[in-house]
């Protein structure tokens, strides 16, 4: 599984990401940055990607998602793809099993780049 | 303009936000934050967004955001009025014209649900 999706979120000069906040953005980060917004921009994927990144261990299986949902499994693995091509997830396939993990690169630079200048962003804080 | 919109993020049990990535979020929670984050899910909007919230001042004419796209104004309208719904900039009419400011709440709560647990958060860290 590709994580280049990753590199669409850009960079500021401080390498982390476009400064949505503090200078008008320009045509190319902002139609790399509105993909990964728009792949959030669904409640199924959100709470796909909410179960993802809150489950203990750090992956779960597609078996325990789809359950979840009263979808079929098509569009549950439609809404998955989504959010890997985002670079939001990624996934794993063990056995007769696909394992989906957050990306955690990707939400702390969406944090970032939603957080006002002067206060401590999640990638620049200390942990 | 009412402000009613930003009850759309709904609250954790801090006050502030839904937890994206700590819980799975519940399918009230996922409707409301899906819409935020699919008013972001555009260029043009993320491209408005970010000329009116680093704007000097605080605050732009809509009739300088205009002239920056090469779309109708009734077009820019309804990306503004997109934006305005989900909670994320607010507008007063002053004469001939519209001014636009951002909601800095809503940008900040965003920040929060997509910082992970354990690291600062934009309406938590100290100014």
């Amino acid at each position: 599984m590709s994580k280049q999706e990753l590199v669409v979120l850009g960079q500021d000069q401080s390498g982390c990401c476009p400064a949505l906040l503090t200078a008008p953005l320009d045509e190319g980060q902002a139609v790399e940055l509105a993909k990964v917004f728009k792949a959030l921009g669904d409640p199924v994927r959100l709470r796909l990607l909410s179960m993802i990144a809150s489950r203990e261990g750090g992956e779960i299986c597609v078996c325990d998602l789809t359950p979840a949902f009263d979808l079929s499994q098509p569009t549950i693995s439609h809404h998955l793809k989504l959010l890997r091509q985002a670079g939001l997830i990624d996934c794993e396939r063990r056995g007769t099993w696909v394992y989906y993990r957050l990306l955690p690169e990707t939400t702390d630079k969406l944090a970032a780049v939603l957080t006002r200048p002067g206060q401590p962003t999640a990638t620049e804080a200390p942990s």
